[in-house]
């Protein structure tokens, strides 16, 4: 008689297939199982040799190949298709089995479905992987939610099989029910960003110096020796250095400028405004992608609107490019704050008592914003667990500091030639913004009392106040 | 005998209150009913003398009250209560009759209330209602949704009891089921912009002139004669000249810079990110209202960092109050852009079919955000009622253009100065973004083909390709 398996997959797209065999080749026992078997055959054909791989074609028979407590990862479409899985799953399982949603599912889903299968005496992991297809074999960087208790059985393996660095993995428990998806839509809120930022760095440089694709690659590349040093960066670099075949030009000229998304960044920015958090990089660069597809309002734009600007003629040329390294930095510090902030909102609303120290570790491998800085931040949390604001420790309050004249010059060069750096920008004014002593909130607030009666506190006692505008103007407690 | 009532309101808080009233004054016969009958009671021996009101203690007595087809205009809390009082009604109402919602329902509600009402034989109207107490009594903007063959009998009372500007009524149908909450939320959206736009110029003044609040108060007054011409600029001129009784201060100084808000700008945000409309200027002022209130990360930020500017010192004063002015303008300009901009994808998803001219009508008068320059909208929707881009109108085209220079100067003198004015620089950014010929987003489509194989479009041909980033980077059709 065959040994049981140790985990099983179901559905085998490519992202299945390559956490199957991820598993296989950590010497785990696989069962695999696919809604057409055919795919489940073409994995144990052309990749058998990866592992003990034990395919079943009915969901029973994979159950039923699956020691005690049961570790199933589903990798399906979120949505609808992994409704049907758990549902077909629900009536196999016993009590104490594990459910592992591996999938893009969003958070609110994943905080329902683990109720759910609570009351089947289920753990319903919700799990965030980043590394799309390369990561999901070699390593992924793995969130998982859920109970405690599911991850004392599950998490060593799934430790097993993500992304190491310096030894340690990209892989701890994140906490209860969709704490394990809501970090990774977080994660991929900050991609947008990062990736915005880059583009806009990439902008400046090309209209700034009038300089090419190809020279620009050369710069990023260089810029990944240094603090900056990031998959993003590398890949940027590349994507610069790589010519379209067919026409000889620079591939990054010959790809149509209209970005698409796949709604992460919007669930993000979505929820940050539930939550009150000011999250304005990632907002900004998840409207930049809207912005760069409105095609009939770009149409009447550039046929309409003036540019009122000479061509930039940058003096310095190193200089320069030492600037917009700087503001990149500074920005890039900015935005992975605010999202940081974010995870400690939720964190505090939802009640998952998450470890922002941990989820920079488990970042800086196997995951789409794996960077080296991404050190300074772990190390920030552990200075202080409870920091406040990630951009006010000691160590990046310094280095943005520093980099604090340089970022105003690219903003300031920016407005006045004309270059859309609405990442850039806007993390500068969130800096300015946090750290004022007074907002104008405060007139905002007067106005709001003036036409709605929605009253204000005053900066020298307690309470909340009305004034009577449209009479005498004496102020009342309200 | 008495004369059935024409029109009913329950729900007399102050503004079920006052538009009751309002209905009266204008000569109809109003029933009125409250779930506690002592408003009802106070609103008859108070203002009885407005005109006929008829009071009844139950809504049995109040349905009863109304001459068919019975026009019911709800005006309690959104949410719970407002389903609670519809619940009763349906009981109590037949076919035909009509029941408005006058009250800040979401839209996604008032569509299915619209739903569930039309299974009754009952027509829905969702109608935003603007302008505050004041406005309910003495003449508010309202925006009626549901079916066009309710605003047959309804629109005429609504259009009666509405604000006039030129003889014009500020109400007009807006469109099937949630047409109406949704108009109002993005007209409340825009009104978060404008107040943040205006919070910003002042702040600017503030900072760059060193002047006092009543000073800026002056200058905000003189704007009110021109372009600006507005109900929240010239409130703004009204507050910054009010001072403390107490403390002798301006005003302003002395209430808390932490701005609240009810969520009809966090809607807005969150609708445009579904439908894929970039709204950074009402996105910046939601955030900038949540940052303002961020009190922790307020705090370690000012302790933290640092501003590394010298005090500004403007130097031609008058030169820079004009910029401010111009800045200011052109800002406001894209937040309206924006937002009618939302309200055209709106439409089309929705199958609304709403007349962008005629909202900027009806926003002329009683609202908000009531303001001269709403006039030049909707002449420019008379001119094209399809219009693609509000700011490419030749005429907003031209203003914008105009003030151009001055706009980039102060949003790089704030940038360089250190202080915040996110929507004076994200609209800008905007502005250079719409207009550019090519955007960065070419960088992102290629960074997200390489690391999720998510594709991407050509310049030179029609299709969607991949490159085989880790092997041999040739292309292929995806």
């Amino acid at each position: 008689m065959t040994e049981l398996a140790q985990i099983g997959v179901t559905g085998l797209a490519v992202m299945g297939r390559n956490l199957a065999r991820n598993f296989a080749r950590h010497g785990y026992r696989v069962a695999v199982h696919n809604r057409s078997h055919a795919k489940t055959e073409s994995l144990l054909a052309d990749h058998g040799s990866d592992g003990t791989f034990i395919g079943s074609e009915s969901m029973a028979d994979f159950v039923a190949s699956l020691e005690r407590p049961r570790k199933v990862v589903i990798m399906v479409k979120a949505g609808g298709p992994t409704d049907a899985v758990i549902a077909e799953l629900v009536g196999l399982l016993e009590e104490g089995d594990i459910v592992i949603d591996a999938g893009n599912a969003h958070f609110p889903d994943t905080i329902r479905r683990e109720r759910e299968l609570k009351e089947h005496g289920l753990h319903f992991v919700g799990s965030g992987v980043s590394g799309g297809e390369e990561g999901a074999l070699n390593g992924p960087s793995i969130m998982p939610g859920g109970s405690p208790e599911s991850y004392t059985t599950l998490g060593p393996i799934l430790e097993d099989i993500s992304a190491k660095v310096d030894g340690v993995p990209c892989c701890t428990y994140i906490g209860p029910d969709g704490a394990g998806h809501f970090v990774k839509m977080v994660h991929n809120g900050i991609e947008y960003a990062d990736m915005q930022l880059i583009a806009e760095a990439y902008d400046l440089l090309r209209q700034g110096l009038g300089a090419s694709a190809g020279e620009i690659g050369e710069i990023f590349k260089t810029w990944n020796d240094g603090d900056l040093e990031s998959f993003l960066i590398e890949i940027t670099a590349d994507v610069l250095a790589h010519k379209d075949a067919e026409t000889g030009q620079p591939f990054v000229d010959i790809v149509l400028d209209q970005a698409e998304q796949k709604g992460t960044g919007r669930w993000t920015v979505q929820n940050a405004l539930d939550l009150g958090v000011p999250i304005t990089g990632i907002a900004e660069a998840t409207f930049a992608r809207a912005l760069s597809g409105s095609v009939p309002q770009r149409t009447a734009a550039r046929a309409g609107l003036q540019a009122h600007t000479a061509e930039w003629k940058v003096a310095d040329r190193e200089a320069f490019i030492d600037d917009v390294r700087q503001a990149l930095y500074a920005s890039k510090v900015v935005a992975y704050s605010q999202g940081f902030d974010q995870i400690a909102a939720a964190s505090s609303e939802y009640d998952w008592n998450i470890d922002r120290g941990a989820m920079a570790r488990i970042w800086r491998g196997g995951c789409i914003i794996r960077a080296r800085f991404l050190n300074r931040i772990t190390e920030a949390y552990e200075r202080d667990a409870d920091l406040p604001l990630l951009l006010a420790d000691p160590y990046f309050a310094d280095v943005v500091g520093n980099a604090l004249a340089a970022w105003r010059r690219v903003v300031a060069g920016a407005a006045q030639n004309g270059v859309p750096t609405p990442a850039f920008s806007s993390s500068l004014a969130y800096y300015d913004g946090i750290r004022a002593e007074r907002l104008p909130a405060s007139l905002i607030q007067a106005q709001r009392d003036f036409f709605g009666a929605h009253t204000y506190r005053r900066v020298d006692k307690e309470g909340t106040f009305h004034t009577e505008w449209s009479a005498d103007r004496t102020e009342s407690d309200a």
